[in-house]
């Protein structure tokens, strides 16, 4: 019986030991025998990556961007082989390859390259032959042959383009979680596995802070409307699909709730209101690639007005020491960094057409008597910046109060 | 001041941590500062290449050759990005390239591949632009770009073929002794560094026990008239060059003592003297992948004689049961293995115009009571077979008869 092509990405969770390689090995078999075509992309085992880039760091505290990824790309190719072993173990084809030598072609962007193309040829040529192809994720090659890496989340991105490329059926992550959850289970243990989510919803879930996959993979598939699906690689339970409409018999207005305790919210105080300020701030932290997430001004007073944004605690540091430059140019009063926040959200494309969701959010936040110090709203979420230490609490509340309870 | 090209290799114990390797990099960095262009080959760092066959064999007891050259090239391509950065940090331009990458192509016997040609046009486009070039050893590619491994000391035979076809000033190998003994010191602390060394000797050398270097690539530099000098890289000492021709002051007889206590002697009892019997035995065990040390034969009586010979120690089982086998279809009587022997051998050029050294070696032997239970040689070396007890002395009372002490 001849079926379709599946991609199954494992995670380096997935592949951390030899007994978890062999249960993945098993679970590929266990589709090859049902008939299905695949293609595996494998993530490095457990901490390699972590561990090699800690090496790198001893020997050279600003090593080179192209050193790196012929460092880093050895832990992919490293699990790669060894799963086409736990496969040949079975009894069944398998074939290891590179990015590189699958024809994943990216620009020279070192550490963070992009897919310029891929060349399925021989990829498909193996897998008629029969063969499962195995695929070491995050890294491909440029036009010049160097070894490139795609930078954070990059082996999801190597299976979704692949899904993509290869017309599949199906694109598969496996993962440590059992999918997307209504909250954070460990925070809120009513959460619930979301059957099905959109990519809008998942991208917003991303960036504000649920670490299942990495937005720039579901900009990917949602691009190509590729559906995927994000399962535990520790047993067979169904996970979450993402995909581009969901249709639900009823209407659920939030889908999910997140939390992100990982940034720092730095206010400039009495901004002198004048065009062109906001972009002499934000294009001198561009400039330095730092990513800021959530940005609010409100209406200036006396011609003066206070901006305040979050960024990742990792670069408050370097940020703090560049704002203070900024501020001083464009004459600031002061500025204040707090790292004692997080950030809540709420996230569903039922928002759109449910008006008062923001009303009801604040409202079960007031009661609990938990202050919002910052909002700011996208077409299908909410995001409140409050205090660190009422953060679970919210989103407890938040998740009873939308009615998202198991 | 523009000098000429120099390939240095380090192996596994000269970048085995992170020391090693910044130690290896201010070498190469020094040398570069002297004006020499550098083209460096590595090794894995220390037990790498170990490690990642004991987790292929958890996985899977008899992994696909062409997996395993997969999983193992990594180990090189680790340490060259590493050494890489090392290089970089001294201020020095520098750039790894895996064997493929750089153009070693081979034939496709994984595992212990041959190397069929070298594309020089990357490497020199590199040096051209004043960048050491750093190359992952033991490692190649076949025309189909699939990763193969040269097999056991392929990183030297990495050197040796680039210093060929860079027509290479100096091929360096730094290794963890400072050069070839005249015996090992631990057994004889008398022994003497060997300053020059010819490439027959030095093949003679490895067969018969020292593990400097590989026979494949010494075979390599002696084709292409490459002379090499092995040397210590924690120290700046000249080691031992070995060359085609050594003019020496005086005429040495005997180079070195070497010692080799990894076999066993298998001895098959009573063949009947008919031809192609020896045929019929050797042809078995090299079909089975056994390399064959010392065979010795000697004039039969009544029809039968005996045929000893010696295989690695690791090999004994396999071996002991094909020969039981075959002993069967010959109609010998026995067979019989002894893994409590020696082989002590002497090794020099000077013996061909010597008569007498071996009467002198056995002399020597007698006197202190040492039996010899085989004998073989050839044109530049004597090997006995001696109980393994009295292994150590044999070195030390050869050592002395040869006046080969300090």
């Amino acid at each position: 019986m001849h079926k379709g092509l599946i991609v199954q990405k494992f995670g380096g969770t997935s592949v951390a030991d030899i007994q978890r390689i062999q249960k993945a090995a098993a679970r590929v078999v266990s589709y090859k025998r049902k008939g299905y075509s695949l293609v595996v992309v494998v993530s490095a085992l457990g901490d390699t990556t972590d561990e090699l880039t800690a090496l790198a760091g001893k020997i050279n505290s600003m090593p080179a961007e192209r050193e790196m990824d012929m460092l880093l790309s050895t832990g992919e190719q490293i699990s790669a082989a060894l799963l086409a072993m736990g496969i040949q173990k079975f009894g069944a084809k398998a074939i290891s390859f590179t990015g590189g030598q699958v024809g994943i072609i990216t620009d020279t962007s070192h550490t963070r390259a992009r897919i310029i193309k891929i060349n399925t040829d021989k990829i498909k040529e193996e897998l008629n032959q029969g063969k499962i192809v195995i695929v070491a994720g995050f890294q491909g090659i440029t036009l010049n042959q160097d070894i490139t890496t795609l930078g954070r989340g990059g082996s999801d991105l190597t299976a979704v383009a692949l899904a993509k490329v290869l017309d599949a059926e199906a694109c598969e992550i496996y993962t440590d979680v059992e999918g997307v959850y209504t909250a954070d289970p460990r925070i809120e243990p009513q959460a619930r596995k979301i059957e099905y989510i959109t990519y809008d919803e998942m991208l917003e879930m991303a960036s504000a802070g649920a670490q299942v996959m990495q937005s720039r993979s579901i900009e990917v598939a949602k691009k190509f409307n590729i559906p995927i699906h994000v399962r535990s690689g520790f047993n067979y339970k169904t996970g979450t699909i993402i995909t581009r409409e969901v249709k639900r018999m009823e209407e659920v207005v939030v889908s999910g709730i997140t939390l992100n305790r990982n940034e720092t919210k730095i206010t400039i105080c009495n901004v002198p209101d004048r065009p062109g300020v906001a972009a002499k701030i934000f294009k001198r932290l561009a400039a330095a690639g730092i990513n800021v997430d959530m940005i609010v001004q409100n209406v200036s007073h006396l011609r003066q007005t206070d901006i305040s944004f979050t960024v990742k605690k990792a670069d408050t540091l370097k940020v703090s020491r560049l704002i203070r430059g900024v501020a001083k140019d464009i004459k600031a009063s002061d500025v204040l960094q707090d790292e004692d926040i997080s950030r809540v959200s709420i996230i569903g494309v039922g928002m759109k057409s449910h008006p008062g969701v923001a009303a009801t959010m604040f409202a079960a936040l007031a009661e609990n008597k938990i202050n919002i110090e910052m909002i700011s709203t996208s077409d299908i979420s909410i995001y409140c910046i409050i205090k660190k230490r009422c953060a679970e609490k919210a989103v407890r509340v938040l998740h009873k109060r939308f009615g998202l309870a198991k």
